[in-house]
């Protein structure tokens, strides 16, 4: 399979778009970032809340849960709020699943006392790839927060056992690129969402076909280029965090 | 990877639970059916309505959608239903959204003038593998709904590009099991669903890690039992609908 | 007062419907069965609740209560979910109170600990006589997962202290017909359901004019008619559970 | 069947309680009232609304629809306001629903344009019997603004083809009583509303067994101890309309 | 600044409206009364219930909020009712919050249990000014109210710090007028509503320009103003309360 | 009046907190920036919908909306959510009224289509004042937004007719203080918001006794110092705006 000969952005086939970190962007949250990739920035914070704090959940106490919403001028034509429109966005609930899953995957709460952890990823801009950068995103916010929880004594161990990382990869007759932007996005004939750790296993591997299916072949196609893409931004954090502490 | 010595069920690894059909279970929809896989039941009507019924959808006018729900009594503990508690269920939201995006990718609205067709999938009773038998059956109730309108004129070309089918495989400890039930399904480190073509070709993918990520190989190892599955879901339904008409 | 000299389906005025009956539909429920009135088809499942399940009832602790709905493709044209429109369909939420108040009078809940039994009344396919049906199926499905529950000990003595079924009469001209479907009911000039007890007492009495008001002769008419049907039902129920056990 | 010797409140068995009416308490409205039966209080009042003024109706563009609904203060312990629960109070939903469907079958509706009748039935104080008393109180408002429509040429004939009133009868151990306040309704075995004509026809009959189930005849001895209660509440409203006017 | 020469109702600039007081319309309220201020209606009532009665506010114990609504009939076009609409009404959300703030800043709580005290001002008939009248109507039917409570040893010391009432200044081309009908306010440069203290403190100064800004010397004359009203107000309840008992 | 001697954070009782603004935040808008004042921080938005974009707004058509909202990370502990809860939260409804309110006052819409201009102010992080820095930077966002209409022929002439600024003033035992931090602003006897234009006239005034009442004097000198304040607001922005292009 070839790459886009001439991606109209001039990226390579298998260039991310740039990254960019501002670290502790809520002084009341444990760990806080805006994390860009392209024109898409996404705000997350990490908190805890004591005991139950969502209504009527009637599970077990210590927990982890994720929240996805759009400010509304992330999107032109601006997007309603979920307080104004009839009932809650239902694509804002899919993406919060979706966190909230893959960081339940590789979090170890049994330490964790009576506590309900919060990730709020708040999309600033939307330029595709929100759900990914979103996952990224939290993944490094958790672990800011986890440092702050060890020593304040909240927690005796960690509880992230693995840091994760996911991008999108675009399909289009036989064509793959790694991280497409909204105007490429809308033209794919099937978009697939990884979600994998630093020795490139799967957390979460969700996608399909936006206009025609697509064989296997392709699906490992997107993973190698998924492994690339990941690697670049684990590597990213990694270095802006040495440089911001 | 080996197959489960033992399924406490006798099943082999590679064996789907029992498949049954009851055709034309609504007298008012355009086509439906209660397709059973082991104790899963699902109810599937594919009804058509004129113009815009959606509130406030404001896109364009040929749509097809899905809405998944479940009877309260298809779980044990009972389920509260949707308009009893204080918002729509968030996992039923996802699972929808699944299934019409599945449909969309295979469906060629064109031909369709302003109409939406509704997908309803009622879950009857819930053994695990609810939301790939809504996909398999939805595929078969759209089929029939189509020979309808063919034949009323409402459409004058088939809107069905592709028959899909859908199932589930769980993964543990190197371990890969077709369609697992929810005992099974509840001590899987991993879960992932395919939505294949009947050439296998893919639609939609999902799942992840429960508890423990899991390797591209594994996910090969999947992908190869899912053919399988669904090969026999789609002949399971020729042989059906050849018997019943 | 006569009879209509020919329904247009060949019933006689003082004909049911054709009654079926599948018991046990639902592998999860105390009590469950689907219950058909020509094409009026009613799922119906009885099940328990530890403690107060109900949102911020704040009532004492052992209660009985019916909820009735809809599935979408029980009509023509569909019935949106009251899940996916702006509030609860209003219609439901009167059947589901005349149901519970029903129960309620029939049953002697001091010997249940604090519990809550809820009477799930589904309509798979409305063809009007839906919340007669929806009574009628409740009272079996209630003395099904009563023996369960006398036989697990939840229960030491029976709860039900009445059987009730409930039939639906319609007037039109000074011409009474038992069990209306809905081509005929929708021309009635008056409309009532009798909830009546295996000697024919009342428990609930409620009907009114459609299109015309009518006279207690008129009533007086109705009851006897209500009276040959219930005594039909309930000889229906003996006879298959009998069969069925 | 014999009347309860004493009643606490020294009423007969077949007296109704001290009625009370003040008409035209809202300038906004074209027939408004007070109506006091007892320390029941209900505050009717009648406008007329151009178009579909409901959301999402899509009937018929005539209409009439009843509103029923508490305030907070008119009951002991305070009741909560709809828009501060979680949803629309059942109990108001199942009386609204009541109340219009009386009044639907009394009006004829073809003379009036592309308007909607309201009647809002707001209880300023609950002491049992408010459905009834509501239904007596609209048929009179109804009648003041149509008076007022007739004159300002918005209709050309009356759209209220009869007069209704309604009683509500309590039934306790063979003894019946017309009018029950809130101390004896909550003892009764039994308790059903008459909504009747001028000429003691039935508009709606509705109630039930409250602990035990009653008898035909019991019934019927309720139906005529409804028609004095209506025919003087018929001949109070004729006596004070005249003295108002 | 001069006063209009002529209100077309005949009233002076620095006139009240016609006051009338009925007090205790709800025999279930600890103290209530009927506040018209010209055809200005507010029924007001004050109760008491046990410890956290409202859905899941999670505050401390004692505490004193208000509900301010409209009857649908106060308004010509009659208003929705909330719980009919999507939700609720932001403008009565906007006043219930000034009058509860208003009344928190005058209470002293302390001596008071485990209670929650509710003020609730329906809108009987709104012709402006209905949020000024419906707190200096709650100062007084909580002063009632407490009366009560005393007598009952509730509490042991008056909880009600500072009596307050309200009135509303329209401003328009360098005019004041006290107390605007919905006529004088529908055309006015801006619109002032003062709380104020028997000694003319301030405990609320709320309002802006409704379509030209004012000067503060504008507002210093506004407060003269008010302040002749609030004297007003605060020598009828005096004068009214002697004659009622 | 005396100065707060020492405030604990070192600035003088007539001081604002550090003013910091960042242009243009959003691409999608038409003017939009995020305004720090302190740590308080708002990111302010104006965009342009085509014709009635509000659910049944049934209004005139040009029209100026402000949304007001916290992410849930801007306060410690976290804020739920508005789609999260019962309901939408009742302090931002007020405060989206206030601010809708006080930009309508200065705006002329006559000459502006058929469109709906909606200004989204969510709160980044809350350190109070939150409600004054939004209108302050939604005078500024809508003149950036103006600006970009203008150029593209939209609108023909300006329909900013002033530019507003807003700050707090806290009173505290006859101490005044300019713009209070939360820690401030919790222990406050009064706090009063006033809404400025650069003349000094009054576009709102709003605010209150938390907990002891205040006299007229006290209210001019709280002018008096917010007269200072917003002066010094329009310099910064005058003076960055004027850096920024």
């Amino acid at each position: 399979m070839d790459a886009l000969v001439a991606r109209k952005n001039k990226r390579a086939f298998n260039q991310l778009r740039r990254l960019r970190v501002t670290y502790n962007i809520f002084d009341f949250a444990d760990g806080s970032l805006l994390f860009e990739c392209g024109r898409t920035k996404i705000m997350c914070a990490v908190t805890l809340q004591n005991g139950v704090t969502q209504f009527m959940r009637g599970e077990k106490s210590e927990w982890i849960t994720a929240e996805y919403a759009m400010l509304p001028a992330a999107t032109r034509p601006r997007t309603v709020r979920d307080a104004h429109g009839p009932r809650a966005n239902q694509r804002n609930i899919e993406i919060s699943r979706l966190i909230g899953r893959a960081l339940r995957a590789v979090c170890d709460l049994s330490a964790l006392g009576d506590y309900t952890i919060t990730v709020d990823c708040d999309v600033l801009q939307a330029d595709a790839g929100t759900r990914t950068a979103s996952i990224s995103a939290a993944s490094v916010a958790l672990t800011l927060a986890q440092a702050v929880w060890l020593k304040k004594g909240i927690i005796t161990k960690p509880i992230l056992k693995e840091k994760i990382a996911a991008v999108s990869i675009g399909y289009m007759q036989d064509t793959l690129i790694l991280d497409p932007d909204y105007s490429e996005d809308s033209v794919m004939d099937a978009d697939v969402n990884f979600i994998l750790t630093e020795s490139k296993e799967l957390i979460e591997v969700q996608g399909g076909a936006e206009r025609n299916q697509f064989s296997w072949k392709a699906l490992q196609g997107m993973y190698d280029l998924a492994c690339q893409g990941v690697e670049e931004i684990f590597t990213f954090f990694e270095r802006t965090e040495k440089a911001d502490f």
